[in-house]
């Protein structure tokens, strides 16, 4: 399933992260896909957490999203338990009684409701999620609670993921410190559309739901649903954020109160960190790219249009043979149907400018361009000249490599 | 620029195309990009010629397709004339000189005016068009008027296109024979959105320019606006239909008159015809595929979730590894965003059941759908139960060969 090689755009190591009170995780190996490895993991949270979520906007959802949804509302959260191997997806009526039987074998052993167990499910659509695997390994499971370390929970949600993806910050809430933590999985089917494939956040902060909510939505925006690696949205995306408050603080009860501000600066700190790592470890990547779009009709327009040349396969295909062809940044601001002058239009590269007033800029130097194009970090600037609108998304080149993995996934 | 390897998709051979009274054709080499071919194709019409146009709704749109949208209310068609090898797009004032200096070159030696010329040009975008080796040309061009057969002049407007593109049909205008034979190209980039890449279609019927201009918008509907290559859309569409009257027919002046059925249907296999042709010369294509949505809230709906499938990099990549991977079709109608009910949802393959009702079919047969796919014309056939809408969209498999392409195609 996964590869062996790692992606060259992925960090040297693993971070450090630090420990989240009020939070207990393990691991367990069920043989979901292959024995070879832990696909299952658990995460419980101290009594009094509060949790927010954000899901995919897919038609097609699978029956753990359908899950999580539905119990959000009325939750007194408990725990979160993740398989890889199987996305539990187009299972039909068997996917939810998978999912209503796992919730139950959580809440009975941890002593709460179902609907207080948040589930999420990765791999192969369409396959009978073998949830009896699972509930074989439930006792195990619970009992080895608080053993297992951020890498380790990073690693058991991975599917074609090259590296296990973590981040933290950690800010002060009224003079008391407190900490963000948080694991990601994704790598190919990946534009989200409100989540991402599989990202959990915790932190130990007393914060009220409909505050971290907000926070998350907010936070999500420029963060997880600002990437893109091949367009394709999954039917799985999930983004939960759970906040112990067992760091002590006052608890933050409104979006107004002035303590938001560092916890919600950390929050997204760690979740653009975890969405960036998704993009470097896109299916084939051999180049980190960075869209920012400025000059356009509003936000939305500019996202619009960061969004379309980041898809663009001309566009992908050109940075991965390292080729200055800019013509096809043009292409992609047109095909995106936004409000744009060709003859306002700016185009930048690694910080040159290339384009300007409807053509190439006078003596413009595409060796230069060229040797940006050679390293990993990629920077495409665009400019409407139309109006204040700007975005930033980022993304992978598209190489062979995308093709071999995903032409033969499931063999 | 073109590719040595011809697409395993193409055609035995160029077809057999009748000539159409009132049309005489010529080709040159300007040596635009290369010396080594024809890269100039001329087409003179009769007095009396009505002409129709539609062009790309890319907001950087090239110069010759700003020139051909202002010209069209008011010419008196004479001429279309067409380079390959460069697109005047995103070329400034500059590229609207070249377009009005070659215009009026053609306009001067065939005693019109030069907004009576249609011009199209297609290659590089960003590279000022090197006009004065089109007028160096010129008197040649003119003068060999009638020299050109429809094979070399659809391989002059060729570009990374690996076969030449001709089609043909004949119908009866109120007893009189008519004939309708067109020519495209294109390859890469096809995403059409009102035409496609380059594509012209003449017939000797007499019909006013209005009902010329209804017939081709209707028909390219479901030709050039059914397909897709890699969803990107070009600055250079451009789809021109000239109807020289030399048939001797009564005019058609009216829509709703009778005899147009006839016009129509011979008009729409011939678009048809070379929209399809465009998909087998896909870049790198290695499959031709159709994908049918039937079931969906109305047309419209149906043709949003036939392109989420056919432009989608994991279900083209899917194909490309002859893989049974129908979860991602049933991700990419989740993705499309219209309304569809995973548990009424049905998908066939090669005409063989997949998945009904929210889930895989039992006893489905994975190995019939995996010949099927060893195969070069696959059948991607999904039904959403929900309404009265169909759609029908061609695409190609997605391969390495398409990023070899496209990671040096200026080199």
């Amino acid at each position: 399933m996964s590869t062996s090689n790692v992606s060259p755009l992925a960090p040297a190591s693993f971070p450090a992260l630090p420990e989240i009170a009020g939070l207990r995780m393990s691991v367990v190996g069920a043989g979901i896909k292959s024995r070879k490895r832990a696909d299952v993991w658990l995460a419980e949270f101290a009594p009094g957490t509060t949790i927010a979520g954000v899901f995919t906007r897919s038609k097609t959802a699978s029956a753990p999203v359908d899950w999580c949804r539905a119990i959000l509302p009325g939750a007194v959260p408990r725990a979160i338990m993740v398989n890889s191997g199987n996305a539990n997806a187009f299972t039909g009526i068997a996917g939810r009684e998978a999912v209503e039987a796992s919730a139950r074998a959580v809440a009975d052993r941890l002593g709460c409701e179902p609907g207080d167990v948040f589930l999420a499910s990765t791999g192969v659509i369409g396959e009978p999620l073998p949830v009896e695997r699972m509930l074989a390994v439930m006792d195990q499971l619970v009992d080895d609670l608080g053993s297992a370390d951020w890498e380790t929970s990073a690693r058991a949600i991975m599917t074609t993921d090259t590296f296990p993806k973590g981040a933290s910050a950690r800010c002060t809430i009224g003079g008391t410190p407190v900490n963000v933590a948080g694991i990601a999985k994704g790598s190919g089917m990946i534009e989200p559309d409100m989540g991402t494939m599989l990202a959990f956040v915790f932190t130990d902060v007393a914060v009220s739901q409909p505050v971290l909510q907000e926070l998350l939505v907010e936070c999500n925006e420029g963060s997880f649903n600002s990437i893109t690696v091949d367009s394709d949205t999954s039917t799985s995306d999930t983004l939960l954020l759970a906040a112990t408050g067992a760091a002590g603080n006052a608890p933050i009860e409104r979006i107004d109160d002035p303590r938001v501000d560092g916890l919600r600066n950390a929050l997204f700190a760690v979740m653009q960190d975890l969405a960036r790592q998704i993009v470097r470890d896109g299916e084939g990547a051999s180049k980190f790219v960075t869209v920012a779009v400025t000059g356009a009709e509003d936000d939305r327009a500019a996202k619009v249009v960061a969004k379309a040349i980041a898809n663009s396969p001309l566009v992908k295909t050109a940075i991965a043979g390292e080729d200055a062809n800019w013509g096809r940044v043009v292409m992609a601001v047109g095909k995106a149907g936004e409000k744009a002058d060709r003859d306002l239009l700016s185009i930048s590269m690694g910080g040159i400018e290339i384009a300007a007033n409807g053509r190439s800029v006078a003596g413009y130097d595409e060796a230069r361009v060229t040797g940006h194009l050679k390293g990993q970090e990629i920077l495409i600037e665009v400019d409407l000249g139309i109006g204040p609108g700007t975005a930033r998304v980022w993304t992978c080149d598209l190489t062979e490599g995308y093709i071999r993995i995903n032409a033969d996934y499931r063999s």
